[in-house]
């Protein structure tokens, strides 16, 4: 395969260390290199066309080459190509876009903070926990919990909350004041026989057993994905944050809503938080704010938080953090397109619609494939995990990359996903239609085929 | 000053938390909201124009509004708005934007990694590090040594690595592997009467004792900005590359050149290091590598590390790092047309004559002034630091803020300089005039005596 290769996909082979990407496979097949995209397909250098079950990484929620949104980035480049937020100062669209994300929060928020990802976003959260509870007279309240399995960003911090061991071993992670509790995988970790509802009263039980050894006044924070992304798409058992909040709120632990990937309709509500009823103390929000156009990400302060680093900021003085690209003019611009049109099209609505009827067409074409285990997710966030053996629950062996497979073969025959180990991932534009939706199932059920004969 | 605030000005202050602004400022004065730029030149929502004197963050160093990069942004969003380089994925304009960077760096280099900001450069620069010595069987070598007003970041880890206090106490830092020694600050620390040369022959000794306090084999890297930026511009005394580099050469230490602000031509050289003669094993570069105008940063990885990395591959497996818009296509195009404009506009040269230039405009306006302790810099990078006493060096009271009264008064006249403390700095665009440099001091030295009369 190495010896058809294009120019560029060779310049970029040995030019770019890539992120996520297995060293060895590059070396031997080279990138697979896009030059277009439109609505929900993207067209490679070759003129292979795809159809982008991904959303790229989640993130183009709205779809490839949409106008508006690249309108408003051509001319806001054109009339202010950059601008800071440091010291006091601001740009217009930076200021409309702040308040057209605040009247969008789940709950009353009081400030937002901007940034350029998802990694940079929860960066702040971090020194915003430590800064907060250093005000409130809490010096010794400033571990973190997350989950295993939890995807929450790149950064050495966030990497740390992240509760992936392919992020963790060959960097020295995780470092920091940072412990991890189960990942809510019903599927894999509940006992046989237990109720969804009982295994979330048990993961319960473990978070706050957690807290009480390592004491409540040390525990700052606890955060969660609404459905875990990276981490192998892992919807909450029935009742989870139903269990969960009451412990934090007992033992004064914020909440933090990753809503990276959840964000913005992607479950069919605005606020993935919204789907599972709980209200966070703060939420880190990027990828769907621009659809991807622009790097951005906001962090929503709940007057809880903003009330004490407000009644602090003598002590605070110049508050000591930010990013050369927070609030880039350019990007709200494109959020604020962005956002204009998540409300003019009914993205929200399009996925509570289309969502379940992805789910429900998976579990018709392949809910009884002897190889798949389980289809699960919310929304336009779905997972397909298979299984060597789906009465056992056994595994492939590691070193077939089943999962890799299926992707290789959905790729040929035109149709984008991604693979979590053995479950295999879609997150398509929220723009998709149930044609379209059609189009993946029947796609990734032969892709399923090519590589597992059934 | 609060009740003439425009509707945009509360509604930015009202619904955004500002990175490195005091609350107490804010709420007093409002936010300064810009509108356009054109040029060296933004307008504010109320339409005063500035000339801006530190090119947003010290990076539209190609100026405002330059047509080819915005045509550049407009076609590549409509091409191709987004993609990723995870799983072997990439995009022709990435392809080309890393080889293109390859081509352009001061020493051979192997490999480009992406992001969106210096900040996440930095902390992919710790992991890469910390991978580099696991692959190497040297899991003991991890720490890392950073300066004392350094600036590397804003993550945990990369604050961590910055050495300004106010970017540590309330947020808990350094935290990790870190350690900090003196920063090379000949005007402020270096004993009288010392010649920067001995002054250098110091720092280097003090960096050499710290290295065998704490074992050679527990120290992987050395971070260095060619000259010092938000941490109060400071140029390394002569001499300091050449006698440092040889003893973290003595005991095997990678030295990384955080050149986001250095790069692409603002000391007058390409690179920061070529000003000074030294070979850095990483670079981190971001801000004028798009000039501002998207979110881009481009890690540069040496043969030295790359080769460690590329034989550990089976180890390495799935390289678990990156970021969502890690070799976003957009900005690549952004960072083509960039890098041609740096060529065809011959900027490199335009600061070298430019900046001498400034330089001496500065001493002979404000060389003499009472209270102008030093003047310092290089290039388009230059820094005037004020004093109660010249002569023996006394301070402003810090309650005075003399440094902050400065830059308002620059702002009435329609200049903008940033403080750093009493270190008032200018890192203007790299396109600026002598014409331009001449108004820039002029409209300073006024400011100053608005403040300070003589």
């Amino acid at each position: 395969m190495a010896t058809q290769l294009s120019h560029v996909a060779q310049q970029d082979q040995r030019s770019q260390f890539h992120p996520f990407t297995s060293i060895n496979d590059l070396k031997a097949e080279g990138p697979t290199v896009m030059a277009s995209g439109s609505g929900v397909r993207v067209r490679d250098v070759n003129g292979k066309e795809y159809l982008d079950g991904m959303a790229g990484l989640w993130c183009v929620n709205l779809g490839y080459g949409r106008q508006e949104i690249c309108d408003a980035i051509a001319q806001q480049s054109q009339r202010l190509s950059f601008f800071h937020t440091f010291n006091g100062m601001s740009s217009d669209v930076v200021a409309e876009c702040s308040e057209a994300l605040l009247a969008r929060a789940p709950v009353p928020m009081s400030r937002v903070f901007f940034g350029a990802s998802g990694s940079d976003a929860n960066e702040t959260q971090l020194k915003l926990i430590w800064v907060y509870n250093n005000l409130r007279g809490k010096p010794e309240k400033k571990k973190i919990i997350a989950r295993w399995n939890a995807y929450h960003g790149s950064g050495v911090a966030t990497a740390s909350l992240t509760g992936l061991p392919g992020m963790h071993t060959l960097f020295d992670l995780p470092k920091g004041p940072i412990l991890h509790v189960s990942a809510p995988n019903y599927y894999r970790n509940a006992p046989d026989g237990m109720s969804e509802r009982d295994f979330s009263r048990q993961l319960a039980k473990e978070l706050e057993a957690l807290i009480e050894r390592e004491g409540p006044d040390t525990i700052a924070a606890f955060f969660v994905e609404a459905v875990m992304g990276a981490g192998g798409l892992i919807p909450p058992p029935e009742g989870y944050f139903e269990e969960i909040t009451p412990i934090l709120k007992k033992h004064d632990i914020l909440l933090v809503a990753d809503e990276v990937v959840s964000g913005f309709g992607r479950l069919g509500t605005y606020w993935g938080s919204q789907t599972y009823g709980y209200e966070p103390d703060l939420i880190t929000s990027a990828k769907g704010v621009t659809s991807g156009y622009f790097p951005m990400s906001a962090v929503f302060i709940s007057p809880k938080v903003w009330d004490v680093i407000e009644a602090g900021a003598d002590k605070v003085g110049v508050f000591g953090h930010g990013y050369t690209y927070s609030a880039h003019p350019v990007g709200a611009a494109a959020a604020l397109a962005a956002l204009k049109l998540i409300d003019d099209l009914k993205v929200v609505e399009n996925v509570a619609d289309v969502g379940p009827y992805m789910m429900q067409s998976l579990r018709d074409r392949l809910g009884q494939h002897p190889h798949v285990g389980d289809i699960r997710g919310k929304g336009l966030m779905l997972g397909i995990e298979l299984m060597q053996d789906r009465g056992t629950k056994q595994t492939f062996p590691m070193a077939n990359r089943t999962g890799r497979q299926v992707l290789k073969a959905a790729a040929e025959r035109g149709l984008i996903t991604r693979a979590l180990g053995d479950t295999l991932v879609f997150a398509p534009p929220l723009i998709i239609s149930r044609t379209e939706v059609d189009e993946i199932v029947d796609k990734f059920a032969l892709a399923v085929d090519d590589v597992l004969k059934s």
